[in-house]
């Protein structure tokens, strides 16, 4: 029998990985700014970039290593819209730090935060030249990478095959907010000592992104800089395809969530459930609709049950649908069957009881075909303005 | 020599067309909430209706009426997602309308407010009952119409033909809140009494409704009752249509950007000027991107000029782009040009300037070709969550 149990050591837990965090300055506080994760042998490494076309320079760097063993974060600072500047200056970086630490083979970069300026280069590589690449504090490491987060996202399995063998795989992720259908603003590193080729990894890695960051909403905004990396050593010696699978998506859909609920103002996670769509693509229309739409969002921040809300953001995704056969229940409180209206005061009372919890589900049966997909979003409150009115001050 | 010139009058400006508001007790506080509009001789209709799926009963109603000379408007209540019984309750208020003013043909119905509750038929029906017919009153009727509009929105111009005939043109609109570039929650009255072609007209409008009301946006979603209409009782025996479309889109224009002027918790009127781009259509894409961008919307309304969200956005919107071709500006603040980031403390503060003023332009030259497309969008502020967050109540 294969198993999958949850560890700790996020991104230090499988073989032969190590990570830090240390504060290089660039935030004001004095806060943990800039993170490394590194294995002692090489790994095969697989990554899904952001759709965005203005993508940032450590994405055009990345973009041509397909092997390494270091990954250099740093937050504050985005590296986007740098022009050639912006992808010389992580050589530099790059190039010094390799200079002291020969091991480092084609090291990575990732960086987040405000767009269109310089890195501070002298402050990152002071702050990188004293990193002790023996370090497993993989805690330090998550806070490092923090931006608007309110609180740091890690976790780690252990799967065991049915031949008793096991490997392990582990993440640490940042992003609040700007988490789009499209994956955006957010990193997440996840490192295994699983052996697995570089092929067979991307293509679980693309599948299991979609049911999990890309169903994530936050706003609706795409970033310069999204990546997920995997960095696979292969230390374990062993692997099944399918219990990796299985694990990898426990790890992305509890972060997917863990970035919903931490969205930039948000008090609550809802689950979009959309079934009997004339296929998947519209059900995932639907769902990203209604996860993006300001009039839901709203709504759902005033524990307000106004399923017409639901109804017209539907109508608007431009899918096949009809009043006739539409239902909508709030968990199990059902507003809306089939074309008739099931809302009343006592309706009304239950639905709302629903909302008030922190996390609910809001399920959306077209009544046309077999198409489904399930989505994650949050509401949207006045601290989502707070926050992002005056973001760069 | 042709002219065009502000008159006043709105909706009962051109000859022959009567209005007035009264209040049917739907709006708590006695406001107006029933208007009517009147021609005393039979008009050709043109319309454009919502492009949501779950159209509401009077859109359905409507549809069928190519000729008619009464419109009948409620707001506060929306007679959407109702079923057969909805378009039963708009049959049922009509026939008794007719029955009292035989004079109505094929009369229309127009319903704004609440989806999914029945429309309170008796109240409206009562209120009708009492309309005086020769009643001119459109700042009345303007004033029914409204839902969370803060003000009433109506024009009328005076159109002279070269060879000394004129004709006029008046509106009355309600919109706040929900105007997308799908034109959303939005009704839209215009009455002529130019002598036009239902189909001359359809053609003119559904022009002019592409550059004005499509591209208004405050919060991007589309609504169930949209609707624009026209009608046309040919009582000044002359038309010009170049000066049609020219008076029609002065009207339409000043009602998109009002309607966006008052957006929910709008403070800030912004146009964004799109050039460069592949084509028209990527143009448009560009605008529309921006103008319903939360992360833009949020830092117009902290007054951040923070054009990093700008490329940002472009880049997230699919469409041809790059970096060292793209070029931003606020006014006539260079912030951003061919790659070159122009944001120092100087430009900074310019652009601060810019962004202060209660409306003003961003342009964005993609530098990729030759499309381009203008568009209306508002900042987002801490009043569009209040107004949203519990509205039914």
């Amino acid at each position: 029998m294969s198993s999958i149990k949850k560890i700790d050591g996020a991104v230090c837990a499988a073989k032969g990985f190590y990570a830090d965090g240390v504060s290089a300055g660039l935030k004001p506080n004095g806060a943990k700014d800039v993170a490394f994760i590194y294995s002692d042998t090489l790994c095969e490494v697989s990554a899904i970039f952001t759709t965005n076309k203005m993508s940032a320079a450590p994405i055009a760097h990345a973009r041509k290593i397909s092997q390494s063993n270091f990954v250099l974060i740093n937050s504050k600072n985005a590296n986007a819209m740098t022009g050639k500047e912006g992808v010389e200056d992580i050589h530099d970086i790059l190039n010094t730090l390799t200079h002291k630490h020969p091991t480092l083979t084609n090291p990575l970069m990732s960086s987040t935060g405000v767009i269109g300026v310089r890195l501070p280069k002298e402050k990152i590589i002071e702050a990188a030249l004293n990193f002790e690449l023996t370090c497993k504090d993989a805690k330090a490491a998550s806070e490092a990478i923090m931006t608007t987060d309110k609180f740091s996202k890690s976790i780690a399995y252990e799967l065991t095959c049915k031949d008793g063998n096991s490997f392990k795989i582990g993440a640490i992720a940042k992003g609040a907010g700007m988490i789009n259908p499209a994956m955006a603003t957010m990193l997440c590193f996840i490192t295994t000592d699983a052996k697995i080729s570089k092929e067979e990894m991307q293509t679980i890695l693309e599948h299991v992104n979609h049911k999990t960051f890309n169903a994530a909403s936050v706003d609706g905004d795409t970033s310069t800089n999204d990546t997920v990396f995997i960095l696979a050593n292969g230390q374990s010696n062993c692997v099944d395809l399918e219990l990796f699978e299985q694990g990898l998506e426990a790890i992305m859909e509890f972060l997917a969530k863990e970035m919903v609920r931490d969205g930039e103002g948000a008090t609550k996670l809802v689950t979009y459930e959309i079934s009997g769509a004339k296929d998947d693509k519209e059900a995932e229309i639907v769902a990203k609709s209604l996860s993006n739409s300001l009039l839901v969002k709203t709504a759902l921040y005033g524990e307000d049950p106004n399923w017409g809300r639901i109804a017209a953001s539907i109508g608007a995704s431009g899918v096949a649908c009809k009043e006739s056969t539409l239902s909508i229940s709030y968990d199990d409180v059902k507003l809306y069957e089939k074309g008739v209206n099931l809302f009343d005061d006592t309706v009304e009372l239950a639905a709302s009881k629903v909302m008030q919890q922190e996390s609910f589900s809001i399920y959306c049966d077209l009544g046309i075909g077999k198409g489904k997909f399930r989505a994650y979003g949050c509401d949207l409150g006045y601290d989502y303005v707070k926050i992002n009115a005056d973001y760069r001050t």
